[in-house]
């Protein structure tokens, strides 16, 4: 297919926006065309390392600009909002780095707006763009692994313990971006318990698990720790055919399919419905898909561009990035009453729900 | 130290039984004076296959026998009260199978009147005499670990389904046991959290998980799940100074003691009492105690001489197999609650802590 | 198909004669007729343990009766020789403990022997009856890894250094038997070169190399350690099509088939026969067979029924034994003459060539 | 200590070139003075993206400045013996990419020449520089390992078959050069026999085994292989005392030192000098110190720094590369023969054995 280039402008030229900017001036379906940051010295430093787009220092006047198909946001997460409905208010299609919002309510307006306006609203869940979570995804859908029964995902290491968000917040987005990616229906767990510890005093959780029923009595579950000192970022997806293991660290192996399981045949006995079960456990070969070796943001410029150009939402759009912002909510409500189970089910999720 | 040789009657021979007589019969500390079952062949060929013990099919007359220091019950979790009460009151000291009886309220009683006798009443909580788990045990008392931060196990595998019992009282009590034994005042969480899922319809929790906070803002977990086509079978204990990873599948290195951390100092800045905090990490050296091969059983029986020699409690009594009842007790009031979190402290608890 | 139960006996009740007597004992094509054993109450113990077989002290006697099919023979490898002689002579079919004798020239004898009398003569390599060694068979003839380009074998451990014989004489015949057993004609290398170092003073090689070059440009090597501190059983078996590693001590995936490789190919160019090679690289799947849990003794003695009643050679039959010790001869030849390459082509092989 | 800077040049803008162009650049013990290359665009392209270094295109002219203290050669292994014979008769410190020339021969006029000259001549072994070598190397020295009993390297991958050096060439260097490093007193085998095999009809060995007698009895091996589909990068020292093991791809522990071993005293019995040894066996703790995170690179310049201005040899000086390119040449001599065992002791080592 031969596609027209399309032109991007990234706002924001500190820690991930250069980023955004070397891949969409590599790739073959995008211009590079403008770096905006209030300080022009560090958005002329990042033009000029990818080829020298335009430096602009306001973001009116780029929004201005009619040569500008996208916008990218690499902004502190409490600007994303206001940014962002300005760009799709002047017409841009807009990826937001994560966290899409920094509250629920403000990520549903902008999904509101990009819907009313018929614009790509896109999340940046990077992860979900490395070549390991897209071949899940696509095992998944293809229904390799049969229904999912249950998700565990472990990311722990000895982490740069945050002075503004604790662990949660830190890295379980990682995960739910990935759980609500590779789920066909995405993430919609019926609620949310989270149980945090702050063991060295440090203000806020930095040993977490949350645990999310999803329906059909299945479960996700995540745990996030900074004080461990091994490293393990592995998530298990349990399904009825089949189980997948991802274990980001093995790079020689990094997705395993295993053919084994506990299967449960339920029989109608008889005509006062009692009912016999029986267990019976497969064990069958392993399987290690090959993976190719390609940047994940590459990948995701890409996504972005074809969702422009075919008129449909992003993999990772942002219900997406919704949804996880209102697990995430939920889990600060689950914690504020003290691991209690906390229900979805907000006006923002219906709302995405509705969007999706 | 010389000691006199111990006589043994195991009761029940089933499963677990033919394990007590074989270890009561090969260590050097015990005689095995009697096998009693119902089943009175059953008795004889566990009798014969260890030296040619005493064969008994009356509980009542093996009681009455006064050349019997002490009863191993091997029976149904729901017999273990009755006969364990009925050998105490016969004035036997008692080891008995894990779990230590069906209730809590059971188990109470039982350690009520062993302490009344003062006779040992013991539980079989084997994983804890394994080498690694004394050894873990040995460093924490010590201090090697400092102050237990987290406490974080996991134990999957692809298990067989019980028909009676649901994934937490299958596998959990092997994770709170050892906890229970590593930490140096016991198991004593302040509440319970249980999160059960079973998405095969197996009519009980086949994936788990348990969160316990502990005092001074630690916590332990317990992951447990019989779908898992993996097998793990981990450990971390996190602690101020050191952290600890016990890796059960791993026999060349089993146990690995981390020198890194995160360490927090916290200043009084004025007498306003505002606070400084300052993170730092520790990037220290790995190591791995070498661990001598011996069978738990063995050292358990051991431990049980020691025990009624020396006048003292054994190190997992029955106050310990009470312990970890009432968890199990809280996780049953967790689920039934839909995940709340379930506090501690029964008059079972208390009773035990008196104990202890 | 209905078998008739054949009718063996051991000679020889010390280390390995428990071992068959308890496995054909338990295997329904076969019962234990008698343990034969100088030492009477040697060999009374073991027939008591195996449902009660005759006790025989003489070797005449035994092999004089005629309710005897096979003899199994588990005594010291300087008596194999003559010991399956006598058996083969008095017409019994013969498994012998590996090595199958203490030289080359006697177990071409033995070969012989059981070639002109058309009898079974079998080499008990137990390692090539493991789940493992037998599926690579499979994979191996049914083309799935190609032509064989290279095989590694490494079985290094902290070892008993053993009183009598080298670290290749110890380990080696292991590798050596299997890499025998899957390759489809056997282990018939050109020549065999063996390093050996003794940095202890042991005496004997406590560190060793086999180099062996094989047909086609193809090499096998075996690398041996009784000094090494962690243990490695590992054979890697690189193949045209596809490459396959087996990781003994990786209970949860023994077997890995990587569908990776470099792949050469050479076009002629022009009448002068100068050629241009295209190399390319395939990156594909690995791929895991499930392997059945089965004692390889208990194969090994129904692989021995099989062969006595189809009429056929056992799969590691005398001369699979000869080749093996044909292979260890030569590297004897090479360390005396200070790591240098011996040819094979001994008469010995040269009969057993003529014999497999 | 207070340095002067010193001022390097780095000839050859192509592969390596900008490596050290870019580590002299960010030394504070170095300033980048110039990059030479016949191609100018190149050469200026490597000194402006490391601050602005003069670009020349003519090695005459770049000698006689006399404000450059060393050249850094990183051209075609054919033409270091000429740029580094002629860099040093005109004063200059040199180091040089691996290996220091194409024959032992050049090596040791190179070698020579600084010695006469009283002028550094340092070998670029960048891996002898990793925090991981650098470790093993003070242990070594320090006597933790003890006496060195083997050493077996294995470097293993699906690697790019190189179209001119074989598979030796193209990745023993890099072994060889480590044992070089560690050992006391460098790698001086007594001889070498390499056994190499071309499975694919590539025209050059691409699986190779070499085997290195060293004095004492003990040995040293490495193997090669680019056929694996599997990578492994794995070193075993083995010591009287202690064995290491440096697993280079577990970053979460590289280096793992085993209290372990097999032990043998040897006590004379009488004056017949009859001896009779005794084997017992260690089983201690396993220990992996911590490694700071530091480019190998950046580490190699500084020693080059330190070794001019300190008036020593650098710690991987010319004889070093001579010692490597020596036995490079023995296993070439070695394959010619078949694997027969080649003596080193050529003029070519004689001469760097005085030099070291």
């Amino acid at each position: 297919m031969d596609h027209d280039i399309l032109r991007a402008a990234v706002v924001g030229a500190g820690y991930w926006g250069p980023n955004l900017a070397r891949n969409f001036a590599a790739s073959d379906r995008w211009e590079l065309a403008a770096v905006c940051d209030l300080d022009a010295d560090r958005a002329a430093r990042v033009a000029a390392a990818n080829g020298g787009a335009d430096v602009e220092t306001s973001l009116a006047a780029l929004l201005e600009r009619d040569d500008i198909d996208a916008v990218a946001v690499a902004t502190p997460a409490g600007t994303h909002h206001a940014i962002a409905l300005a760009a799709l208010r002047a017409g841009k299609h807009v990826v937001v780095e994560k966290p899409i919002a920094d509250r629920a309510g403000s990520a549903a307006e902008m999904v509101a707006e990009a819907d009313a306006r018929g614009l790509v609203l896109m999340t940046d869940h990077t992860y979900c763009y490395t070549p390991a979570a897209r071949k899940i995804r696509q095992l998944v859908a293809d229904g390799e692994l049969g229904d999912i029964l249950y998700i565990d995902s472990v990311r722990i290491n000895l982490g740069l313990v945050q002075p503004d968000v604790d662990v949660f917040w830190d890295l379980a987005p990682h995960d739910l971006s990935i759980i609500d990616f590779v789920l066909p229906g995405g993430l919609r767990p019926r609620s949310v318990a989270a149980h945090g510890a702050d063991p060295i005093g440090a203000g806020r959780s930095c040993v977490g698990y949350l645990v999310l029923p999803l329906d059909g009595g299945a479960v996700a579950s995540v745990h996030v720790n900074w004080l461990s000192p091994t490293k393990i970022r592995r998530m298990t997806i349990g399904g009825s055919r089949r189980t997948l293991v991802w274990d980001d660290l093995n790079p020689q192996q990094r997705i395993s399919v295993y053919d084994r399981g506990v299967d449960l045949e339920t029989q109608a006995l008889d005509s006062l419905e009692r009912r016999a079960a029986t267990i019976s456990y497969r064990l069958g070969d392993t399987w290690s898909p090959a993976l190719e070796e390609r940047e994940a943001l590459g990948t995701m410029v890409a996504e972005l561009a074809d969702a422009i150009q075919e008129g449909r939402p992003a993999l990772t759009d942002g219900a997406a990035g919704l949804r996880v912002l209102d697990v995430l909510e939920a889990a600060d409500r689950s914690l504020a009453a003290g691991g209690g189970v906390s229900p979805l089910g907000s006006e923002a999720l219906e709302l995405a729900g509705g969007a999706a």
